[in-house]
């Protein structure tokens, strides 16, 4: 295959970018990778796995004459990321990134990058609790939704080049409005997070024996929230910082609904404790035939 | 091996009681297995699985010459079987169950069985998101945690018999006080499971197009709640309700610290939410410490 890009520079490198970083390897996708990072440690992680054809530590060096810039970091880093690239960008390149919020992220990607550029934010709904480059896998993306939220003026050919590269990952792309993505995601993954974070601390503010007998019988459903709540810590801080009315937001119809609950708990109201648990099941299904269990 | 019972009866026979079953008919664990389930339709199914060796509908008959009842049914029955049992049961039987919830389930139990019986109540921590005898396994048990409620006065002869059998199946043994399990199965089974309910039924909830996004896009952690909210209705709507006050009250722990997460979202604390990420993080090396990830 003819490489799609003649340089991808790749500003980050975890667990997402180091799983796209062994597709694009793999496939001949680029002519070259350029991998950049801040800390030497996760650098010397890239290149001892062989993500990249070179390594620098200064953003604005690796993507000198890049044709794609992808930005892999934690959502905090964005603003020094642009700012930092924004002199060495070449005309026409395009930049995207992975972060798992959009709006208010977008935002502030704009006003550093110059005009000369084509932003097509990205996001692959994939991944799992560990992070690092060691983690990535190349498969993480088959089967998987990546959305893209560009706005209605960017270049079609540019938005077109991201999906290309996407599917190639094994991914389905949708293009969506950056406040919207923000919604959908803040229920179906920036709550499920920030629930599954709560009730562990719970846990961890127990009396110690107790929490020992916590630890010891997590198979009955404790376990799954602790493998959630394992998660990236520094994402997750920057998920609910940057994408906070859509997660209060959801927050709040998920207290009402949950209270509700707790109310019929208190009053014994078996029947309507039933008819919630049933329909629920509904929705299990439907996860299963959209091929996403 | 020996057969451990002459006669044991499983009073019903879904996940939990058919994976029990084919443990003690592949290691020959007694001589003779009734199984006695309420539906025609289960125990044709019991049947064409080869989980017992004689099928009934009428647990009276069932237990007749047992050495070993297992209740099996969701919660709501006990009081039933247990009434329609105690004129049936032997001297000296044993009779315990499997039932997730044990202080106010044993105290129905004891109201109807004759002093002549031993109660061991139990509960294997372990199951899946299915329900139903076609989906039992023999190895659900293997490296899990059975817990056994006894009171001080049960027959130790009894108890060792019944830990045996769990052990037979895979499992190691605790012995705790009624009370206490059904705090720290609130916990980590019970409160798990009404979050998942509750967050799943919140998506229900939302209108129909943004429905539609929220399964496309469910991998990104809202797929794993529903796989749990996917459980068996009718036993956790009997767990909730006779659970009722420890549910109750580590909810209300878990709606405190949420509401804390909640409070350092909206005023962008971002070192409070790292620091509860970072704590949670050290409880899932616990979990996969004790070999229960």
């Amino acid at each position: 295959m003819n490489p799609m890009f003649d340089r991808i520079a790749f500003i980050g490198i975890g667990l997402i970018g180091s799983s796209l970083a062994r597709v694009i390897k793999k496939d001949g996708l680029a002519g070259h990778v350029a991998v950049c990072t801040r800390s030497q440690e996760t650098l010397s992680k890239a290149e001892e796995l062989g993500l990249g054809d070179s390594y620098v530590r200064d953003p604005a060096q690796a993507v000198l004459q890049a044709d794609l810039v992808i930005i892999c970091t934690p959502l905090s880093a964005y603003e020094t990321v642009a700012k930092t690239i924004a002199p060495a960008l070449q005309d026409e390149c395009i930049v995207t990134d992975v972060g798992s919020v959009k709006g208010s992220v977008i935002a502030e990607l704009k006003s550093h990058l110059p005009n000369s550029v084509h932003l097509v934010p990205g996001h692959p709904v994939a991944g799992t609790e560990h992070s690092g480059p060691e983690f990535g896998s190349g498969s993480l993306f088959e089967g998987r939704w990546c959305i893209l939220t560009p706005e209605e003026e960017t270049s079609q050919a540019a938005v077109d080049k991201v999906a290309g590269l996407w599917r190639a990952a094994g991914c389905d792309v949708e293009i969506l409005d950056p406040d919207y993505h923000d919604l959908v995601l803040a229920l179906t993954s920036h709550l499920p997070h920030l629930i599954a974070y709560s009730i562990v601390d719970t846990a961890t503010c127990l009396e110690k024996d107790l929490m020992g007998e916590v630890i010891k019988f997590s198979a009955g459903g404790f376990r799954d929230f602790t493998r959630i709540a394992g998660s990236d810590p520094v994402m997750w801080r920057d998920v609910f910082v940057k994408n906070r009315e859509a997660v209060l937001e959801v927050l709040g119809r998920f207290t009402e609904d949950l209270t509700a609950l707790q109310r019929a708990i208190r009053r014994g109201e078996g029947e309507q404790l039933l008819e919630v648990f049933s329909r629920t099941r509904e929705v299990r299904r439907e996860v299963i035939n959209a091929k996403q269990a």
